[in-house]
């Protein structure tokens, strides 16, 4: 079944320790649209300038995105530049913001996408999730949202609205403790659940993810790579997975959200190994499958079966 | 097979979000010896002062540790004392330290004890730590190490000679950064194993460690907790649990390696569940079981049958 995504799509200006890339193509739809669009339909609803070019556009094309909902305006595309920290790349400054066409997106969906079964609020203004989830016809199958530390200071409420309508809840582990104030972290996420979600992923950057979904707890690892190239839009890449895995398959139990947990971990493993979508826009089902296997070794160990003990010293302390 | 440690034994006095507590027992041997104890008979070399109670050389007694090395000198005992940070546990200032009787500490191993197949060289001077290996007769079966930025900074070579010549290094993962000088952590592990340690283990504090051995990578997951106490020690029972199972099975192979780390986290995650020893001290091999099963659940999920596929989207992308 097909996705709907809203969100950005921006071009990149960004600085890491393997070195630097202007105005490339970036933004949290684009890079979501592109991973998800391996496992299912996607369907893109954002806005971009005059300057957008033609090839970023069919760049889409060719991963199957409808791009019908592409809003092109008078103006420039958004922009956004960073810089990655040397000793750990899980830690990045925003440079410059200029949201140009950005700064007036009011999202208005087709007939037809108002009837997406899969729904995915990329991190924009929380009111503007929640418009576009207000326009659905009916509630769509699962609906999950990414949002960032700014809306969590400058629009909590707003946020705090839209997170109780949505299924599943994306987050930096951090952004988990400081939007429910609670500095633990199993605490912070059945807060959140109360409040509605069913799924709560915090992410870890190069360390996974930890999804909770009802009393369970998974842990995703991250797949340890030898080079690191730019880590922009790796959660947008491992929603993409996410969604995608969850939207081929529609198995929401349990079982089917640690799988789209792993999914979601390799497409964002492959994010990080490029600037831009040079490596996510170019990957085959083989690499693909191929690194889900190595991501699934990682953790893999036998296991103590039912009638098996540790071995304990003695029964000293039984 | 029994394990000997050599290392701190002290007063430790804490402050975490959830409470302070004053000269409370610690040390890295002790929170490692009792932590291997439930696994394997381990032995204790360490120095104390005239006011070590009585009641923390039984409570090592009552755990089968040998105290035959615990010298007692005229002096105080090491004390510690640091404050961990409310937003993120995984973060610790020391306030203050004074070695005491600990500053003229020169391990002497007994006869027996140089002849011990597991060694376990806890977060002393790396110059003491060779003096340690040097006193053994042959060659340890296992010999491994844990160190700190401390040394890393101040007593670099040293600390790459003694590197050389273990099988096993824990460090904080920043710390094999640093120590390595290199910023991505495949290849720091890779360059310390070029040295020679057949295993890394990369402690990750709350998001578990990363066990680099031979050609495979394994991530052990932490145990996410809904309280943690006080962090002090959770490395030392790591490498209690770690090295406990290793020496309980002899089983030195990539799989018995994994089992010792899945070991390790869940004795680390007991660890911080209470100040000082309160809760490594008096567990049942039932809780620890119970644990390593739920530990174990963390990571599991259907994996991939070999015949089976990813549910892509279509060829496409193949």
């Amino acid at each position: 079944m097909s996705i709907l995504v809203v969100g950005s799509v921006a071009y990149d200006t960004v600085k890491t320790p393997a070195g630097t890339r202007e105005d490339a193509l970036g933004g949290s739809a684009t890079f979501f649209s592109v991973s998800g669009s391996y496992f299912a339909p996607v369907s893109v609803v954002a806005v971009v300038g005059e300057d957008f070019k033609d090839g970023d556009v069919e760049l889409l094309k060719d991963h199957g995105v409808d791009v019908s909902g592409l809003d092109r305006r008078p103006g420039k595309t958004f922009r956004w530049s960073g810089v990655y920290g040397a000793e750990d790349v899980n830690t990045r400054d925003t440079l410059d913001t200029q949201l140009n066409v950005f700064a007036d997106f009011a999202p208005e969906l087709s007939p037809e996408q108002r009837k997406s079964p899969y729904l995915f609020l990329a991190n924009i203004a929380p009111e503007l999730q929640m418009s576009v989830l207000e326009q659905m016809d009916e509630r769509p199958k699962l609906v999950a949202l990414d949002s960032m530390a700014l809306w969590i200071d400058i629009s909590h409420e707003a946020l705090e609205r839209i997170v109780r309508k949505v299924d599943v809840l994306f987050l930096d582990e951090t952004e988990v403790r400081t939007f429910t104030k609670r500095s633990n972290l199993v605490e912070a996420a059945r807060a959140i659940m109360a409040m509605g979600p069913s799924t709560v992923v915090a992410k870890r950057g190069d360390h996974g993810v930890l999804l909770f979904h009802g009393d369970s707890i998974f842990s995703a690892p991250a797949f340890p790579l030898d080079r690191v190239i730019d880590p922009t839009g790796a959660g947008d890449s491992f929603a993409g997975g996410f969604m995608g895995y969850l939207a081929a398959t529609g198995d929401l139990s349990a079982e089917g959200f640690k799988l789209a947990a792993m999914t979601g971990s390799v497409m964002g493993s492959f994010q990080v190994e490029s600037f831009s979508l040079e490596r996510t826009a170019s990957l085959t089902n083989d690499e693909i499958e191929a690194r889900f296997r190595a991501l699934s070794d990682l953790t893999k160990f036998t296991p103590l079966e039912d009638n098996e003990s540790l071995p304990f010293r003695g029964a000293a302390h039984a």
